[in-house]
């Protein structure tokens, strides 16, 4: 990775993406005594930060996308965030999702345009259907992290908090980011670390969900076996080897939260923040909540508000 | 009303409330293809834009109200932004409300701190029990709308959004306000047109309480029958006088919009938006969507989300 790759990615997504709200959390200064900013991608087309790496890898490749058209194996907000950018940018794309997804987000990715192949029961059915189609359509194969294009798009986000916090940058500033295959954390590490050398980047993960708690502490990738979280954006089982390879060099630690964690921070969120987050949006706030944090600055990126919610009307 | 008065209300507010984020909607430009700023009041303490009247009021009052107390009566966001800015500043706070509030509005009361009086079950009921009791005790009655202090605390919304906008006001900016009895818009109103004279500011209500829009076109306070609507924070059936003085010289029009398209434009701000917003806060939205405003820079005051959610976890 290298930051004109990075600055390339931004200027790629300049005309598709608007630069999502930075907001400051009275509320949660008065509970937590600390000054915590929370980086909006909620306000991101199809409620997550996934259309940035999906517009940076699609127009990276746009001529072979515009003729192949592209594929990706994904349940959950990558799947919208490829069909959304194809759909904009006039390219077919293809989404393999197990059978057991869920029909709402099988409904949500289709209604963005994408066609959607089922395909047995596993994360690994998924990907060897996956490859089969890729090598027999020529479909441009996109990544939800283990990608350099992902990465940098993900790293747009890193160059926004810059603009958006300035000099405050110099008063240690720490930033929270959910954790799954690395991506997302990578990005925004390797941007940040770059611009302003004492930040800090922490990875907040599910407790039911440590594959990179474990390979952080190892040094090196590890597998683990993952328990059942409502996290469901958290589930990677190992991170990817290309983020992870910037993740130990810039990131300087990984938290864990538990479900009961996660699900306060969720209901904080949506019953007296007013903002509608999903769990995997809110395990920074969780890690806040649950008093993991030392930091006094402390930016929260929340990455996503795809849950169902029900408004009661009377 | 003078400018004097909206910036002393300002900088009694500072140490009490932060400057509410303005955001920039990029979902809501690519919907109805125009420019679009949410002023999120949401994001103030208790959820509503209630605390800046309520603490303006109160401080201006400040060594009568530490010796006697503060009384209000109301059933909504006036409550909680009365109960908190009062416990915030060490003053007793009694709030008048009917038998038939719901039990969550009661306890979101008290949990403030504020003690809470049931009286009958009519708006009639409540005025005459808050009188009595304010004659008896010495308290400082806080009115929701018809008084000077709390317009100039609501007004300080519109010195905000002057700072947040800055020169776009010089573009042809219309700002779309909740109405009830009419402090909000009031307040809005005076200091924008102030400030930026060539700025529109247009009232929304609900089709089902027509009270401004009549009193607005027949240029004096009339009363209105009042139906069912799910903005239950806009039931007043009369504007106020005080207000209505300064709408009737200040605001450009009044629109009202159907109890569907307040539902519809909750839903989406909700399910799409990703913002928790009560149906008497989103009715700016609904007007957008119902076509019923024509400028193209439009800020829609936001002005509470306090409805209740449900979460669903898989």
């Amino acid at each position: 990775m290298d930051m004109e790759r990075i600055y390339a990615a931004r200027k790629r997504l300049q005309h598709f993406i608007h630069m999502t709200p930075l907001i400051y959390s009275a509320l949660l200064n008065r509970e937590l005594k600390k000054h915590i900013w929370l980086k909006l991608e909620t306000q991101l087309p199809t409620g997550s930060f996934k259309p940035r790496p999906a517009f940076n890898s699609i127009l990276t490749h746009l001529d072979a996308a515009r003729e192949h058209g592209v594929i990706a194996s994904s349940s959950g907000n990558f799947a919208q965030g490829v069909a959304y950018a194809a759909r904009e940018l006039g390219v077919s794309a293809m989404i393999v999702m197990t059978n057991n997804t869920s029909p709402y987000k099988i409904k949500r990715t289709k209604d963005y345009g994408a066609e959607v192949v089922l395909c047995g029961d596993t994360h690994q059915d998924r990907v060897e259907t996956t490859k089969q189609l890729q090598a027999k359509t020529g479909r441009v194969l996109l990544h939800p992290y283990d990608s350099e294009e992902t990465i940098a798009g993900d790293a747009s986000i890193g160059l926004e908090l810059s603009d958006q916090l300035g000099e405050k940058f110099n008063h240690n500033v720490t930033v929270l980011v959910p954790v799954s295959g690395g991506g997302l954390i990578a990005g925004i590490a390797f941007a940040l670390k770059n611009l302003h050398p004492n930040c800090k980047i922490i990875g907040i993960q599910p407790e039911n969900n440590g594959s990179l708690a474990k390979s952080f502490a190892a040094g090196q990738c590890e597998f683990s076996s993952i328990g059942k979280t409502i996290a469901d954006g958290l589930s990677s089982s190992i991170p990817g080897e290309i983020p992870f390879s910037i993740i130990k060099d810039y990131v300087d630690d990984v938290v864990s939260v538990t479900e009961d964690e996660i699900r306060f921070a969720t209901q904080f969120l949506v019953e007296q923040h007013k903002l509608v987050v999903e769990p995997s949006g809110a395990v920074p706030v969780a890690a806040l909540f649950a008093n993991k944090i030392s930091a006094q600055n402390v930016v929260c990126i929340i990455s996503g508000g795809n849950v169902s919610v029900k408004v009661e009307y009377k």
